[in-house]
């Protein structure tokens, strides 16, 4: 056994493409409770009341909806200059960028399929207004009780045409561990991969993409303390004329209790909790069969067919960018 | 900045000393819903249905009660040697043990308040008795739905003469990171630390000992998922006349929700939820003075006299053992 | 406005027969964690931790599933000698039954579809064994923790070849209240309506029968006090490997938060919680036309199409014994 | 035994008198959710998004806090005739009050303690504004999830000086059922008696005047559908430095997990869940001495000492005011 590499610490922020900025954020700020902590052009960046981070989301206003950058940050700038190093070497960095709101330099490479990602240290303090101060000293901002009021990013789904190559980019150059894994046709067909830097189950997921796209999401997902607060998820976007896609049910894998919704913009959402903390240094990576895995519902409502086929941005308007697609060799 | 330790995964197993194991193993077998997964001389070994090691919690007939061993796990064979050297290197250092029930080799040591710890690496896997495997493949055992039913270990709270010292060998030693602190009088004053090897928000809490004594434990921590549960909890305590000393309630610090009970052999037993995890590697320690520790409750029951000078064992009996104390110097 | 007939108090006791006793038994005492109070020859006497009463569920081995007597408890002497005469009055009296385990003597009539059912009102003092006993005063036997833990008997719903005559039945006769309908084709075709006698949003409910049978049982559903426990009980039936047909889902008319399985024995039941009380004298019925009714979610998992077509007995056996319905003229 | 009455359907509005009455809105409308349906000279016109009716909490502004008018809604026009005329025997009755917002006629009478009440049946029916339509049929108006949205009106509780008095008032001319009490000497002492005209557990408790007043308020309270609801409730109210006196904990009379705190103007008010229906017509009355009441928790924080000692308006300003008292005599 090789020590596994602990360089990244966690997901520090995602980015969301949408067409429909207004209506996006309509649905992240009055429904789902996130606070917006910065305009900048067209991107707004939000947080949940517990992300220690200035800003974990940031919306960008876009032709299309999608997904933009997936941060990560690292547990000292020496792990980030070894990250540098072995993204470099494996050919998928691209370039330096610039400071944005709230963190500092950022190295901006892409997974095997194509997403685009940034390693970086410095994230800057968030100094939160009076009016959003909590009484709680180790709260990073109140607590407002609006909407569904979720607590913080927990972790994204991307698609891959090749999961196997993007399961192990993660595992190699980014150090994740594999928690769980979809294997059918007697583990030759790897259609799902979950993998995290953490004891949180996963942080990121790579899911076959049965249309054969690069680079789309599946979902972003956002945590609360209790699957009763999932619950009120569902009434409150229930009430609002939100499409619920599925759930609130139960997976097999992860246990993790989900209601999956699209906002505005078309991205699907994932309100979620429940899961469990994976301790073990030497876990023994949990795979599921196609019977075992049967629809990915533990209990609950069976997931539609649109959770197989949905994703953004769609698949014919994706090729048409005839987007570039970097090269790995994992061996 | 030097980069954090990462070499101590998590807390593997602590050991409960009681002198009346018989009661005692009602209380968690019956009341808690844990699972006997061993029975050995003396000890009994016991297990929540989410904990991925065979077992987390040893109960040893004793005169008295008090805790025993507690054992971190490290995160692979090599950290494992590391950790080893530094605790030989500081003088903490006693002997290497003998293979107890589902695990390996552990290398014994004192912190310096003189409590008794193992670091090991080697964790056999635990085969579930038929009638004890889940339906869901990624749970260890199955959900009894049996009294409480606790998921997992979480934490224990240790009282120490000098908080100061055993908090910097944690960091310094173990590698642990600090999360919160109470520190009266101006800073000069540390009443308490809270610790961790992962984002967990506390593995360890270290305590002062207003009676002066060495080696006593404040109390065990287990985890259930929902605040629900543990208000669940209250009612099953209450209907089998178990004392709560306090709670259920929410602290200030580590935002636990919390209850605190004693099981049958003395030992104080938290069922614990909520809390919040701790990603960032700069994470500001959070620290409170007298103003706003308060009484360490954010809303519910005040903490009353005895959550202070309770604590096992008694001082009195402690002392007379003239338990030999190591030395530890930070510097 | 003529005033409401509050004669009748609530549902008392509903039987069940089974065909598998001791599997059935299994699933009522030891997965939803209802008592054992009495056994008579072939019949099982349950309650649930807040029944008053000394049963409110009894089982009883036969040859096929289905409902046995539906029992209501009168608020009064007087209000029984009342109804009696009403049903008779009616034609669908039958004869006074002897005393049973818990209670006094009933009378026994049908519904116009032929269900057969009681009024009584003697209810005799339940004394709970010395290791049942609550400690809280006012709870009439302990909180045991075992499994779901069912609170109380709370409803059932019944299938009807014509489910207005059975309502107009239910309102003229028993006296209850109609809170919900479900009307087709204009309001011409009612599929279903939910009645009390009570606050209590619905104790009974007729749905159309598609097979045409007649005394036919939809479900039986027992209470539970939050939505977090109906979630726990999804755990547990999956855990024991019961069939869950639907939800934990929440339903659009009657807000109920729901959880339906079958008990060995082939009866669909229920663990449900959430739905609101009715203190509206003069509630104006909320109607539900194709439309609005839509699948009869609010949110979560659609009802299978066996929600429709499956009761307890089978039509095809059920006709077999050409059981005589009474005839019953509301005007 | 005499038949119960059963005119009184159920507590329709309570009116609350505040110094504060910005603040006191603030209070009710952005903290705990309700929303406003009216507003009339000093007066305001609450509702929950459950209530049925237009309006059940009414604020008017005042010098000093207290309780206005309690209103309790009749089963029909009949019975309200019936309880006018048993009032007006009583000695109790006042006057005829005009129609006030959402609501017909109201009889106004006192109880023998001299708090103000109204009988009345005509409701009228409340038509939300569009933007608060819900999308459930059966829902009064939308959940809005803002604060701690509570979702009804439950109950209130009154001080009197003489509590047996008002408790067979309650009992003979209003018809209430008698459900739990606090006797101490021997019985000889009713300290508190918890009453309701429906299953619900109580709508009214009248518990002794320790300072001697008359007509004075203990607390209101409103109804939440879980216990996770209560203690979001104490993190709301902490997050914005509203006192929390006691609480979340469990009572041991009537079970209700309970939640009290002083609006700004004063009153105290009780974010209310659990608790338990009664359906039994010979319900035999849970009573508790000294021993067995102990400080009415059944776990959770101890009940301050203002628990006893305060309670709206303060009993000096009251006895000024020279407030008549109306003569009962209930044999």
């Amino acid at each position: 056994m090789t020590e596994r590499i602990q360089d990244i610490a966690h997901l520090g922020r995602i980015e969301l493409f949408t067409p429909k900025i207004d209506r996006t954020r309509w649905f992240f700020e009055t429904l789902l409770g996130m606070e917006v902590a910065h305009a900048d052009g067209k991107s707004l960046y939000l947080r949940g009341y517990g992300d220690y981070a200035a800003a974990t989301v940031k919306l960008t206003e876009s032709a299309r909806p999608g997904i933009g950058a997936v941060s990560w940050r690292t547990a000292s700038p020496e792990a980030l200059a070894r990250r540098v190093s072995a993204i470099k070497a494996a050919g998928l960095g691209e370039r330096w960028r610039e400071p944005e709101f709230g963190r500092g330099a950022a190295f901006r490479f892409r997974d095997p399929d194509g997403h685009g990602m940034d390693v970086y240290y410095e994230e800057q303090k968030y100094a939160a207004p009076a009016e959003l101060r909590s009484t709680l000293k180790n709260l990073p901002i109140k607590y407002t009780a609006r909407g569904v009021n979720v607590r913080r990013l927990d972790h994204l789904a991307l698609l891959a045409r090749d999961v196997g190559l993007n399961r192990e980019f993660a595992q190699k150059i980014l150090g994740f561990a594999l928690r769980e894994q979809v294997l059918f046709d007697h583990g030759k067909t790897e259609l799902g991969s979950w993998l995290s830097p953490s004891p949180v189950h996963h942080q990121v997921a790579y899911v076959a993409d049965v249309k054969g796209g690069h680079g789309r999401l599946h979902h972003i997902s956002l945590w609360v303390d209790n699957r009763e607060d999932v619950l009120r998820a569902a009434d409150i976007l229930a009430e609002n004329g939100v499409f619920i896609e599925a759930g609130p049910s139960k997976h097999n894998n992860s246990q993790g209790f989900y209601l999956y919704s699209y906002e505005p913009g078309g991205n699907r959402v994932e309100v979620y909790s429940g899961s469990y903390l994976v301790f073990a240094p030497d876990w023994e990576v949990v795979t599921w069969n196609e019977e075992e895995r049967g629809t990915g519902v533990y209990w609950g409502s069976p997931l539609p067919e649109s959770f197989i086929t949905y994703a953004t941005p769609d698949v014919v308007e994706e090729m048409a960018l005839a987007r570039k697609i970097p090269v790995f060799d994992p061996v």
